[in-house]
């Protein structure tokens, strides 16, 4: 499990004066990038230099509680299933303040070569960072 | 079923070049508010005379194709599944040039109380919209 | 002079519930690729299959009076100024549903080749689609 | 002066490749927005409890050299101009690791009641902050 933090932005609101649901999805992208900061090259080395990135196929959502202006987002992130090609990152995110689960995201992604726009098999450095992270499925259903 | 379409903006891509994942929330809101533009005073009458708003419980968001700056999307919405205080909406994406599903994203929203920040009934205006484009599972099957 | 117009959207507003002041700039851009919706392939082809863009060098925004969610804007286009491989485009933007002038933005833009990422002769239609919508002096002065 | 810094995010580039020119303002609100981290309850508190903010009535940007995924960006803020009721801070973003300056933005604020929705007398522990970071003309010609 990582642990990465951030304030919500003056401008992540929306005209109900909550944290506009789109946002947590790019919390969620921060938060996988975090996981590869030790690798080399961290996630910016995979896209830029090695054309490797990770779209997402799926994304799965549960809000629990709003977040406003002025709250810190804590986000932990596990690695809840590893394939071949394809893993799933969980993203549990907490209002600071109060510990309070906001939401929690499940968030599929595939391994892909970004010139070609197709899966491929995942270098032995990255499955290393998903490998580190990730929970047996007891360890998972004893932490929901 | 209501259409709405949009272009892809100049600023919606990412360091990978394709649509940013969280982007597709937005383009599914977007479509939610187009589906309230015949209702009296429209999604923003709702929201800031009425205090009414629709906070998502869960998202749910298949994949399936990319897309890049200089696409059109075509979403179509249909409502379908209705509670008393809650309804599921789903948005099937298609990229417009070629017909092809980008993405299919099941939005579950919560007829809210702004002020008080819980779930209230929901106004028979507000039902009258959801109903009309309700789908039947049969038919929601159907179209899968 | 080109007329754009587009409602503000349900995220655009920051904490202090007016649009956020960076979202003028993304509107001006909007109001730019309107321009070149004439011209062939308009901005996205330009782009995307051309690989020239319009690098801003220069903006200067004037703030006259705040957005809202619900407002509608409608923004006037024009091209002030035009050099050999550069223009200077003018964005007067008016809430529409009063005609208050919410803002007014100066946008210096550097005819560019995106792939060596220097600024390049101004092609025959680009210039075309600037010369169309320029104001002389001395219109320019009289419509402030 | 104070120094912010931050990295380009994965999705604040454009089709064009390079970091969208509105996200500088967002930037700079920042940079503004951490000058205030010392005085009591943030920026946050101002705006939230206080419902005092700034918004903007003039900003004036010069774009030097582009961002991109990856760079991560020094922002060094000074006040330049500080009257009764309006303050002008500088924001002087540079890529870290070259060392280039990639915009300079001016930004003129206006100290307001959120609720009336107009300027205000700046109240006391307000002005420390822009004065702690008040260069004099001098100064300012100076680092030019």
């Amino acid at each position: 499990m990582k642990t990465y933090e951030r304030p919500v932005r003056f401008e992540e609101v929306d005209a109900a004066g909550i944290v506009f649901f789109a946002r947590f999805l790019s919390y969620g992208h921060e938060a996988m990038e975090s996981l590869f900061s030790d690798a080399d090259g961290g996630y910016v080395g995979l896209i830029t230099a090695r054309k490797i990135g990770f779209p997402a196929v799926h994304v799965d959502v549960d809000f629990k509680a709003p977040l406003r202006y002025g709250d810190v987002i804590t986000i932990e992130t596990d690695c809840v299933r590893l394939g071949n090609r394809s893993a799933i990152l969980r993203y549990r995110m907490f209002r600071k303040h109060d510990g309070v689960l906001a939401a929690e995201v499940k968030h599929t992604v595939v391994v892909s070569d970004l010139t070609a726009m197709q899966s491929q098999q995942m270098p032995a450095d990255v499955r290393r960072v998903f490998e580190q992270h990730l929970v047996s499925n007891a360890q998972s259903q004893l932490r929901k």
